[in-house]
């Protein structure tokens, strides 16, 4: 999926609203556990209930490899479930030397058709530019995220930088936002504006509204740009907004307060 | 498996080779394109020639994801076809914020039973904590890699100590030897010693031998310590030594090859 049909669907659907499908066995409602695959029968109730708020969802491949290849088989039948014109993120983040980033690659553009995966730049930028070299995938660059250890790393000084803003000019130097965003957390809304400063253009996924406490106000403030330039995650606080047979309906209600407040805020920054 | 298991079998094996099963299945050779399960038919082989000259596998998860839930289910096979008391890595490069990194090491712990998994510390150490709760398992965190692209981050200064050199300490500072060893690439020998002189205790999974140029004599003069602490891997040297029907004696041969090399290095730092 291009850049152009991505803020077309944010304009008619009036939401930036990505759903997170971290779907645990041990978390789901427990009359699904009698059906045949009851992660599958999960996923296809919330993407089925949901499907009308959010214009992405953002499978992440750790809760599936841990079922082994029946959890990689379910990822592949999710990812069949959603409609063609929602964006597909595979949350995997990857990376490694070229010739091994090569064959990720084919696993999520190829093998799965994701129209973007997650990627973590540790070990420099040749490590990842095998994810850059598809027309119309995306890949998706770690920057600031939303954990108390992105203090560790990410945070330090490099020369006048901090590692998370070289990280950002290293990439953003060399893949337009054509097809490079960047993971920053919700909970530093502050930082979020100053990286809006240094990247004006490319889209940001935002985790850390709903389970991890950032506010969607508060991001969207500081994140926005001309083409919404956001796609906010909610996982946990949408997934499992339930835990009964009605499951689905109250993820649906979840769903659509988000919606709905962004549709104001969307309104409120003249997107539209 | 424990550190004392580990280096009890360098020292029976007068080895500390890592075969890596990179396996692509547009490398492998053709007559074996007729199998039911190619790779693992390689697999199979390249094990059955090399374990009496190696202590560890490694798999790189990449190479087996790029074939689906297939290449998933072929990466179990592997792993059961791999003796017992050999060393089993999964090359997967995982991280995320703890709760999804819990997921991973169910993945590679539990669904999985590998003894090791490596790690990409992007994000910090809360990030990684999760694949430390395991007894008798670990972590492998990439330190220095043999890639250009270990100058992009890895290399920059954090204050007066390099990238690396903060995530040894951070890392080394939490988890002991029991559990905690480094990726150190071997195209940076001098760097490497210095690394050895950081954490003298911990052991060192070290990529770049053989098809990137490192050499295995310069190696182990800078890292190797009064238990060994090093693994050596290699990779396509190894699997893809012939590419006809004798592929496996071609691969036995550039094992036995390096297990005499390392054999001699052992006698000489007086490691038995």
């Amino acid at each position: 999926m291009n850049r152009n049909q991505l803020v077309n669907q944010i304009k008619q659907k009036k939401s930036f609203l990505c759903v997170g499908l971290d779907s645990d066995i041990k978390k789901i409602p427990s009359h699904l556990l009698n059906e045949p695959n009851p992660l599958l029968s999960f996923n296809k109730a919330i993407i089925a209930a949901t499907k009308d708020f959010c214009v992405s969802y953002k499978i992440n491949t750790a809760f599936y490899e841990a079922s082994g290849a029946k959890g990689w088989e379910t990822m592949e039948q999710t990812l069949e479930a959603i409609p063609q014109e929602i964006f597909t993120i595979a949350d995997a983040k990857r990376g490694d030397i070229g010739n091994t980033s090569d064959m990720y690659a084919r696993a999520f553009f190829e093998q799965l058709n994701f129209d973007a995966v997650t990627l973590a730049p540790y070990m420099g930028q040749d490590s990842l530019a095998p994810f850059f070299s598809y027309t119309d995938k995306w890949g998706i660059v770690l920057a600031l995220t939303s954990n108390p250890g992105s203090a560790d790393f990410e945070q330090l000084h490099v020369g006048e930088q901090r590692l998370y803003e070289r990280v950002i000019d290293t990439f953003s130097s060399t893949f337009n936002h054509e097809q490079l965003m960047f993971v920053v957390g919700a909970t530093k809304p502050a930082e979020l504006g100053l990286i809006r400063k240094q990247v004006p253009n490319h889209f940001f996924l935002v985790p850390g509204v709903g389970a991890q406490g950032g506010s969607l106000q508060e991001v969207t403030k500081h994140g926005i740009n001309a083409d919404c330039g956001l796609l906010i995650n909610a996982s946990r606080s949408i997934i499992y907004a339930g835990s009964g047979e009605d499951f689905a309906e109250k993820a649906a209600q979840e769903a659509k307060s988000m919606a709905a407040e962004m549709a104001e805020l969307l309104t409120q920054y003249h997107i539209n």
